[in-house]
């Protein structure tokens, strides 16, 4: 099995979500696993000097409006939380957690996470709820809601992100083929010629 | 026929060209025209804070990637010129002046004259090579280059640009489909859907 697809997110971003829901199965068709590595857009944007999207004149208003429309036209459940966008060190933590702990219920995990944000309007910024979806899928509540709180998994998504900002991630999602880069759940198109083709 | 597809975009906007190659045909399938609007994407950063993507820290060097790779995604010919960006005064303002003086003309001019910057690498901000394309297509030089120096002319710019902000266009392409906004080339399947649909 070749290398992974690398999949950069932030659990906040509508369009790593739309994304999130699809990467899995695109992979697969060609032989290939996701990395899923969830990091905090916060950071990139004190780098980028941008901000969420809604907070941007003119794009702000838009962007709301074209999150809907994609996700209807991928026939994706989504509504948009309030609020939004919400902090997300808390179910990124727990997704460092399971790389040590269960690596193959990471996927699982990450899209329960995204649904109970972006379809159930549950605020997953707080360790609690995270803990929760973590639960509902059968992991040890108690010890998830510890790892969020654990220094070395902070420091894990902590150095994530600065990894991320160094191989120029600047927005969700993030997807590396080989190496090669492709931002936005708008590039799957590509991302799947460069797989079946190896590069174009 | 139904209202046109409105079409805003800039001519150094290299996901303007690659839209631009397509949008007719698109349109043309659902029996729909479309209306060119150039404008300065100069003025619209002033209103968001953004700037050329070349610009930005992180999502440039993406961009020039990125625009090289969907350019040949599309298999349209794609060479980022230099200077890029360009100021695009005089290329606006003549369509602008066709609009009144040659309508049926305007497709063929713009497409001429982003194939002069993206694929011959001209520099279009010069009056004399705008000038210089349109006639290569038969319209007259001199005409031309004086309809760039018009006031009513650079004040018809003026006020599409204002328009357009005022309508919420922050980037190139922004493509209306019966006043339903659809911002960047990446937009074009659901474009095309609700041209087929009349919404979804």
């Amino acid at each position: 099995m070749s290398d992974p697809v690398e999949f950069y997110f932030d659990f906040s971003s509508p369009y790593g979500y739309l994304a999130a829901t699809r990467i899995s199965q695109l992979a697969g068709k060609y032989g290939r696993g996701v990395a899923w590595k969830p990091i905090l857009l916060g950071a990139v944007f004190k780098v980028t000097g941008s901000g969420p999207l809604p907070s941007l004149p003119l794009k702000g208003p838009y962007s709301k409006r074209d999150m809907e429309r994609s996700a209807r036209f991928l026939a994706v459940p989504f509504k948009l939380p309030d609020p939004f966008p919400v902090s997300t060190q808390a179910p990124a933590r727990a997704i460092y957690w399971l790389e040590q702990k269960a690596p193959g219920r990471i996927e699982a995990c990450v899209l329960a996470l995204y649904r109970a944000y972006f379809v159930d309007g549950r605020d997953i910024s707080s360790p609690d709820t995270t803990a929760d979806v973590l639960a509902s899928l059968g992991l040890d509540r108690a010890e998830a809601l510890a790892a969020i709180g654990e220094p070395a998994i902070k420091e894990r998504l902590r150095s994530a992100t600065q990894t991320a900002i160094e191989r120029g991630v600047f927005g969700s999602p993030y997807i590396f083929v080989d190496g090669e880069p492709f931002w936005g759940s708008d590039r799957l198109d590509q991302v799947e010629r460069w797989l079946k083709s190896g590069g174009f």
